[in-house]
């Protein structure tokens, strides 16, 4: 089974979890959701992340929406989260979705951790539940975690921990964090991937600045393999384009609270998923919203045609 | 098997989860902690609450740690907190606690509720999910929740869900709150039991203003039992007299971040279980501290000495 | 001197203070500022809000660069935000700047508002404080003050208070709250004016969901004034093709921590101020992201070319 | 006049800002308030904390305030809390209450600052702001600033900025931070005085791990001169008989959202300020908050001749 790396690019897609109606997990829509992002040119997929219900799910749930997932995935890698409030239950998570083949693992900081020296002994104590051969991301998101990671310590974390090898970047503004870790491998640190969150919305400034990629969430997520593919061939203007035509759709799948509602109704629509359901708290797209969501689909569509 | 309702009275005590040193769940131990509590007098257990490390078990340990408590309880009742971000999970594990036995069970609101019919809506699809037979109790602690219910949200909730049938009051301050309570009965609202948390640390004014005891923790128990029943029986000049004496060891163990690490530092000394390890991240007492306790108990075994 | 009402419409820009690079307030730049904005098409004018740096004036200053504006505005209406912890000051100002003539203030939530009812006592207060002559702006902006205020609420405000005439919507996702307060008004509770935030992200939508204009900055504001004209006039597509050239602008400016810094290059860049430095803390735009902002500049200006 | 230094012990009570019942500041009672404290046996007074209303003030009458206490306090030290979102501001108020004779200015982290770096360098810019001559109290609160400083960055910090004299001790829990600053000086740091406060709730314990005295309030400031001055002396046992015999009322007092509603009601009550008024928001303690205190003191009095 292919592991994530220090080197690892392209886009993992942030993956829901499809739910039935009476609010089961939807195990055929999980297929044909993995089908779809393959489809789409994703690298790879994230699966039980924030925008993937995960906190909703049971631990039985999890471990086997992961067992379904990376057995459609038929050997392209998968990243599983199991960020939890105890390393006992990361520790168990972790083994069971390492044991089905998982690429690795995504751990956020618990929102407990107010100072630098908190942080980074999270992450060894995390690195040490897991055991060293575990691929770990690490996940940077401050506006949902409340916990901000100042590159130094992102920094002593990859010294201190050698198997952290990716950094899903996710704070904001964070344009600036990506120059100055990419500078400090420049000087001699060691390299880790960086792939970009945020539901892209900046991923050609990231691209630019360095990033390796995506690993975030969105309907159309040919968006972020285009502007990704791109925008690492060094045409930017291009990637760019691209990024405008579907930049006002991005815009409104990110608006914090009802995003997951949005992004679950484009794959509904496009036949990604069966349906739209939330497990709740949770609720689908009101009829008004629908509208604007599918105004906004017709517009994108026009203007790729025009940017060609 | 007893459940708890709207005239339920007395000490529940916040249990504990011992651990042993290699931090599994310590099954032993929760036998003896349960027999301790029932000797210094509780009328009652709640398991599975923030102190009781919940969010560090793996859901299976959390069935299992239940179904002991509930065994070794021998009939007298034990609530279970099943607090999580998901319905779904809050009613999984409902059901199977409920199964074995518990009185009922403690639902604390998510941090993402805003405002008062955010919360009110939110006790709604608790008791949907959990069906109106379970005795629901409300965990009102904004200190750690982020999430204040006004008086007239109790209300609200009161009044459209029968099962709630007590308050697991923790706000601060919030003695006020449980006079306002206590009027809208007065003034026909239906009664609900409350039982005051924070460590006992303003108990004789609760008791007071009309509680109808403590649900919470601290080293010595006993001093919430004797408190409680001196106080309901009117003498709250004697039941304010035993509880300066047991105050300064109250205080120590209300520090945020540590009392967890004090309450079984004293558990652990007095027998009731056989260490007191916590969980990663949690930590022991330092050194220092030991001392500090160890003083403070030693001065309050000679104050209580004095009080007779 | 106009006050605002509960039928003002149009673009209210939210406008930066100016500083010379020796930090002092630089009121000539106050002057070109004021001209540029209604060169621009603004129908009026809001200073001293947080992205006015306001917290960081002295109580001297604030009245001084209020004169200013409102001096230099030459009868068009400036509002002023007056939102201090103690409702000594916030009187205090709001005479000093309604004397000067100001249109009306701006007031935000302090963050230690918790309960619906809490709020709602706390606009009371405020309006008792200012007298019931003084035209008030409600902001609701949740993401920086933490305070949510429901639609029910705003609703009981607007009630309670004939003062308060205006919203300034800044809730995200707020879409939908725009649909229930015109429903509500629809239903017969008195109309308020509606100026909606954000940096204008979601203009297009909010317009078409019954907002009167915009009260945010950005850099290019003839975008807003342009969106709204349209808007207002029923041409909902040629407003989001103007719109969309320049949200790839307005996302880069609306990120979190360097928003100001992007707004008042663009700003000194286009001769609207003679320079662009922050009170401290705060800094100017670093190299990299001018670069960046450059970049966008010149293709927003080839796409609007393309729309025509 | 006396400034503060890294030496300065004793007890520096937390001043109350008195008004009239129209809200006015009372300058008589400024008056009678100064001698009050002192004749309890105060080292020094800290006025325009977060407890003295400073928020409330507008800054006229921050300096008013300062100019009759510093007039009043006859060459005893005055500390003068200056914290502010803009440097601009903090530099301004401090330069006018140097110049009126402040012993030195009290600066709390603004809530924005999420790392060690952004905390070091903030205090940084104050001192350069302020100038070297200034002595600089850190105030450490993270329950109400909302930023956690590390032990090693305070020593950063005391290291960086020699005009850093003094800390005001909030953390909490917080008597660990005591002993590793300690430990830190005893291997060559420079030494800096530490004042705690939490309205010397574990006074006791922080002079034992080394502390130097209090900087806090509570209406009967004769405990904290008492324990201080005992503890110092080395009598811990006689120092904690008389906290305890005041730790009651203590607790009562450090209830958040009522506690300076006690504090004002106790020091009216025994004729250190004309009236209890607080300006709003904030309200005057309810009368069975009145009753329970009176109580409390009675008991508090017994107890006191009982320990003698």
């Amino acid at each position: 089974m292919p592991l994530i790396n220090a080197e690892s690019r392209g886009v993992f897609v942030i993956a829901v979890t499809p739910f039935t109606e009476t609010m089961a997990v939807d195990m055929r829509s999980v297929d044909t959701m993995v089908d779809f992002y393959f489809d789409k040119g994703a690298d790879g997929l994230t699966i039980l992340g924030m925008m993937g219900e995960a906190p909703k799910l049971t631990q039985a749930e999890a471990v086997e929406v992961a067992r379904r997932t990376i057995a459609r995935a038929s050997g392209r890698p998968v990243v599983v989260g199991v960020s939890a409030p105890g390393l006992a239950a990361i520790g168990e998570l972790t083994k069971a979705v390492m044991d089905l083949g998982a690429a690795g693992v995504m751990v956020a900081p618990p929102g407990s951790l107010k100072t630098d020296d908190q942080i980074a002994a999270y992450y060894a104590q995390v690195v040490e539940t897991l055991g060293a051969d575990v691929p770990v991301v690490l996940q940077d998101f401050p506006l949902v975690t409340g916990v901000t990671i100042a590159p130094s310590v992102i920094g002593r974390i990859v010294e201190a921990c050698p198997s952290v090898v990716m950094l899903k970047h996710e704070d904001w503004p964070g344009l600036a964090k990506i120059s100055e870790l990419r500078a400090a491998e420049a000087k001699g640190r060691r390299r880790i991937s960086i792939l970009c969150g945020n539901g892209g919305l900046f991923l050609p400034e990231e691209m630019a600045r360095g990033a390796d990629g995506a690993m975030t969430g969105f309907g159309y997520p040919e968006m972020m393999v285009d502007v990704v593919r791109l925008a690492a061939g060094g045409d930017l203007d291009r990637a760019q384009d691209v990024f405008d035509a579907y930049l006002p759709l991005v815009r409104y799948e990110q608006q914090p609270g009802i995003g997951l509602a949005v992004r679950k109704h484009v794959l509904a629509r496009r036949g990604a998923i069966a349906g739209d359901t939330q497990r709740r708290p949770g609720a689908k797209l009101a009829p008004r919203a629908v509208e604007e969501v599918e105004r906004l689909i017709a517009r994108q569509t026009r203007r790729l045609g025009e940017i060609g």
